[in-house]
């Protein structure tokens, strides 16, 4: 499965087998259930994840008690909390496995190794970064500019994949809804 | 003035004279006057810029005709259109210079023979965009935990530089008010 990182770094940069072989070794491979916590507010985020398979998600629990999902990340994106995993200070978020997940994991003093190792990887930790500031960008626009309603609209159209596979009360919980006011927008759209 | 690039890139990388007269090759030095539009949605964004001196900030008009800024850069950070920057694509932003300000701008070309040319500078976007990318992800979490009221508050104790130098009529499209409303808030909290 490890070869799934590879053409996602073949995306933004050549990879030879050798030097894969050094990309690799930095790397391990774990396995969660669904609704496994994988980081909890407060702790050290010393994992950066790259997901395999299915989905996890980043939320922060509100001054409600409340749990609000901030981030999914489906195969092939990268998820960390970033602050923390950069400057190993307690962690701003939580994460958690949707469903069954395979992730590829790398600590961060071998994340640091692999950057000095294998320079191409700078590059294409670069162009990750940059596409994930710029998509961030682009949702703080949205978050401004349309109502709550429209993002729905907006996430059904551009992430179909999600809503198939993510429970409605997290789509609530990401779009800052409560579970009755989402299946109110579903029922008014279908019917 | 380009020293002050150079003091920028060394907070992440080591950089020596002869390497950063490479460096330095790529970039021209821009002035705007106070209120000069940079950059208006729809055109592709072909620059980004080091803020040297000033402030800029970027904006979209959104349909009630209103400028919404999401974003201020002042000196040592950068700003550009990010999707169009990287895929030449029209811009979704507006950016303009808040006060006069000095700029190094550098083409979409040259960025990328410079990343070609000098390695030590993947590394150098790689750190900014990946602070970039968490700064994005805390003030995402910040929309979805505070009332406006209370950005304002986090805003002021977090940026009070920003406060005293951006006009107040800006606080309030950046904060996603309207001017009268944060006059009101702001007695409130001076009273």
């Amino acid at each position: 499965m490890i070869e799934q990182l590879k053409h996602h770094i073949e995306r933004f940069v050549p990879m030879d087998e050798d030097t894969f072989l050094n990309v690799q070794a930095g790397f391990q491979q774990q396995s969660f259930r669904k609704k496994e916590n994988i980081l909890t507010e407060g702790q050290i985020c010393k994992m950066h994840y790259f997901v395999l398979k299915g989905i996890l998600r980043k939320f922060f629990v509100n001054d409600k008690g409340v749990e609000q999902t901030t981030e999914f990340a489906i195969e092939n994106w990268w998820m960390t909390d970033s602050f923390s995993f950069m400057n190993r200070t307690p962690a701003s978020f939580c994460i958690q496995a949707v469903e069954t997940a395979e992730v590829l994991a790398i600590r961060r003093d071998d994340f640091d190794s692999l950057l000095e190792a294998v320079p191409a990887m700078e590059k294409y930790f670069r162009c990750v970064f940059q596409k994930a500031y710029a998509a961030a960008q682009m949702r703080i626009r949205y978050h401004y500019e349309h109502s709550r309603e429209a993002l729905y609209h907006h996430f059904r159209e551009s992430q179909p994949e999600f809503l198939q596979r993510v429970p409605q009360y997290l789509i609530a919980s990401y779009l800052g809804f409560t579970p009755e006011y989402l299946s109110e927008i579903r029922r008014k759209s279908i019917s």
